[in-house]
């Protein structure tokens, strides 16, 4: 995630400067062919200009605000997941009477969840915080944070029992179990579910095709001057499908994705200073973006 | 549901190529019309496409909203589905001290829940899974999924009573259950409520009023390229219409469906696997497509 | 709720022939005028269509996104009277050991609530299912549902004294009726606001206004075509106008209003096949409207 | 609140009244000015009217849109007051066994916040209502909704330790009063919190501008009847104008209000009868405004 | 926050007056190169003005509506926080049986979460309401706030235990401080997540463009009166442009931010009146700004 403005704007910049040269290239193209070999058939009435625009700003506007909330779905939720633990770590502390090893296996669930969602290996963070017993009990699990709920409950359950703590408190702390395992589903749907392909590929076409014609239609009216006007139109367009193809897959490894290795550094410091162990530092971000 | 963009664009193109082929045949048909045989009442001001234009954008932007939501609310509730079925499995595991009978029997609800979405027969998933007592137990049921939850309320009762479970702690496994009842009834009712009929039916029918006077408004001015330009923006809008039918029935057995049959699967996998029992791999998407 | 593409089709034509009509009469009027009498007062520039039809677009798009709203929002509350009424089911064969008093009593509850709501007298259904000594309770009460559900209370309340039933168990049933309550609410809210006056009024006379002068600017160059292009445009708007008015009262007894009849069948049955006594049979669509 | 359609109508109309007299005016100004002293520089080409008028649509429909949604979030807070003292009501009867004076204090809620949030002046209803010793729990306490909701929880506290009622069953019930505290939070964040004043103050004024400079840029083409189409747009504006602003205050005493009298009442009709007291009648609406 | 209509025009005024004379002095410099140098250049036929106003359109409703969704989702959180610590008070006074040490301590807990939410401190603020004890439990913590409500949960746990509190009971409380955390959860992740990149930086671009090339493209039909006509379209976009920005930062401590003194201090008198002890007063306006 980009947190520097100024930053950002370069990035974006170099981003698009692809685009940006083949745009001018194709207008610089099309009035060079106009005014200098003038192209008879080129010489037609205005194409249909408006009416293409009119469908494209339909798709662009759905498609972004469509890929805008995935994006912010996907933030809310890894919220969700540090509200929880957070509240996690205070149940331990309070209800079950304070209890170290809960509360790092707790931290290491958010490791494990940025692990499976980014498709990365994060078994590192995982076994420097979770305890010995519950390392073995998640071994060969297709499903590593959720196995690490399983085995969260396990824990609770067991000291719950030991301390004979009353049922209903021990119930608080079961819900809370149950809405991280809502949490963690809702991220599994996003990142399973891919922007429908109506949405994910059509808007860029749909764009490409409107850049192809756009100076087609102006260079008659705007001569020399069409690369001006074709291009700033064009890069418009261009920008906007790129908002949206930026911020379609929220837990890609780009500048544009989720800062899940922040989130998590968070929520474990939070969970370790909790229960009076020493902490890492915060992750600072780095060259304007967080991850 | 359909999993890689290229085979996606493939399938998208296949199923468009019909009407694209209709809408070149006609445009073609009116430019012949008008530039060989030259008919006098084509030589008409243009008609009123702008107008006609703007109110298929509404209610195209309207429907295509609509049906998305009605995707995506289907696809939160079936991710509710497998959250609270794991939620489930973790408090069978701890709360009532492990019953690999209950967790089987939850691994059949949602076959049983996508047989009845789908109105498909998922009976044999159903009898692998849940035991002969339940299996007695929901005969005859209008309802099967719910009379499964119904059946897994009683056993989680007789098991609670049996290891005198404190009533709070049962009271969180009954909670799970309600949520699933919950998400259940989410999804009967967008299957169980069609898009309203005038935003299922009326779209396709403007649109192919607007593309069939299309090439009429163009063809005085655009003459032989006409088919280029209408094809063009008529292919827009018919993909625009084809999004929207596409997405609004989310449990039909087409590619643009729910992939039921998987998430099931995810579930099961999860359940069976967190009582220590072998599980079936997961499934892969069969040529780009989850089902 | 028209739940048959066919017929919804037909119906929707039927109600909407007179308007078309009546546009189709002022158009051939117009026309009419302009070419034989040739109205001098009619040689007039163009008037404001456009800016007229991008606040009509705005109206309609407001007033209609609202309309579907509020429909979707009622059919989704009647879900959730679904919904819990089935986990009343569940909790009261399982928790409270069976009572099929209790469930033929939440049977009961639909029903009074579908009287309520549509303002017809469903008392008959009540009486069929609800116990005498409940039906006592509820005379002289001004909301029939809510007292229904009073009395519900009243018999999980005695019932789980007399089995000596945990009080967090007894907790989860209670809170079952207080969503139960706030489900009703929502419904009743829904039914007691109509849609502020100035979207339920306003878009028809926006939409009439426009369609009187929509062939006075038209004639001038459409000439004798001038009711085809003018009619078309009006149809859409008279359609879009006719969406909204449909939509925006759910609990009306139209083709268009909520199927509250099926509901209320659908969640007797339920109850009544979880206790074990017969059930009639589930409600068919007649003529392709479900009611 | 509105409920009824004609007199609506007529409300709408007459405080349109002077928006539109106004109107007219300028307009025939303007083409008196331009037809008869025939100032030279008004013949000037067309000003920007589409672009201004796409600006103020973009305004408007933002503005009009949140205002609504407050509206609607309003009307759905209040819902839930009264969905919360109703369960309330059930609770108060069955898990405390019947207390009538509990019930009363409850009814006596909805009029202290309706005049909390309207600033009028409804003690007569809360000391008519609330028992003598909450009166003086009350007593000075800045705000009186808050106060009396503490002293319910007290009430409640004292019965069921009286009755030695289950903690589970008593947390049900301090779980409303929590409900009904975040319906209070809500209200005051919408009263407390005016439409960003860019919202509340910019539509008027570019609708004004826009309306001066209407027919200015018609009176060269349409001549004469410039005061009918100019007139007509403008009023259209307006209109959107007017809805917005009658929206954005929901607990304004104006006809566009919500109903907070009839409300209140209705909730203290349904407590009161719950426990078997004499309830007032309902509020029927003044002149189609219910208040 | 801007409360006084009045005020807040002139605030706006004030803060846009630079734009505005930017506008104007650019329109003027064209307009006098065109008339008086005349540079032949300009001479051009219109911009491509309408298709990059429709881009803009889109870009600005984009951003327009995230931001405004931003600010009202953060004002709904502290909304939360607000009824929260309202219902912890209640449960306090009640089931606890009061402990005002207890209440001042909540008390301190919205001055802290603002002073990290705004980078602010106010540390004399909580150490002014927190005890003692509490302040020691804090020290040295990343995330203060969190930390409070850790503590809030310390003093509940002891004085339940003290007071032999039923389980379900302390779990109602534990329950609220659960919410308490997800509110400043929600609040942390909109002040931790700024707006998209590319929708705080290009709109102002692309509106920036906008402006320069408007008079360019109007000058040859408006001649002298062009910078009126710019001035006016541009200023509407520069406005809207505005409003995004001013909304984008709900936590800066500026006449657009967030009042979140007056909410903490509006939950300081609540709690402190509902234990009985000297509350300060309400905090004013000032020169109609809330802070």
């Amino acid at each position: 995630m980009i947190v520097n403005r100024r930053i950002g704007l370069w990035i974006l910049m170099r981003e698009s400067l692809l685009s940006l040269v083949l745009l001018c290239a194709w207008d610089v193209v099309v009035v060079v062919m106009f005014q200098i070999y003038h192209q008879d058939w080129m010489e037609q009435p205005t194409l249909p200009i408006s009416l293409i625009g009119s469908a494209l700003v339909l798709f662009m506007s759905f498609r972004n605000n469509t890929a805008y909330n995935r994006w912010w779905e996907a933030r809310t939720l890894w919220g969700a997941v540090t509200n929880n633990s957070r509240s996690f770590g205070r149940q331990v502390g309070t209800i079950l009477r304070g209890s170290p090893e809960l509360a790092r296996a707790m931290a290491a669930y958010p490791h494990a969840l940025r692990g499976a969602l980014g498709r990365i290996d994060t078994m590192e963070d995982v076994r420097r915080l979770l305890p010995e017993e519950m390392l073995r009990g998640i071994e060969g699990r297709a499903n590593i944070p959720a196995a690490i709920l399983f085995q969260l409950g396990l824990g609770v359950d067991a000291r719950a029992r030991a301390l004979g703590i009353d049922g209903a408190l021990q119930g608080q702390i079961d819900r809370i179990l149950s809405d991280l395992s809502n949490a963690q589903g809702g991220l599994e749907r996003i990142r399973n579910t891919p922007l429908a392909i109506q949405f994910s590929v059509l808007p860029k076409l749909v764009a490409t095709v409107f850049c192809i014609i756009l100076p087609l239609s102006m260079v008659q009216t705007l001569g020399w001057i069409t690369p001006l006007g074709s291009s700033l139109v064009g890069l418009l367009f261009v920008a906007l499908d790129k908002i949206g193809s930026d911020l379609q897959e929220p837990f890609a490894s780009t500048p544009h994705g989720m800062p899940m290795r922040t989130i998590a550094r968070t929520i474990e410091i939070d969970l370790l200073q909790s229960c009076g162990e020493a902490a890492p530092p915060a992750l600072a971000a780095v060259r304007g973006v967080q991850n």
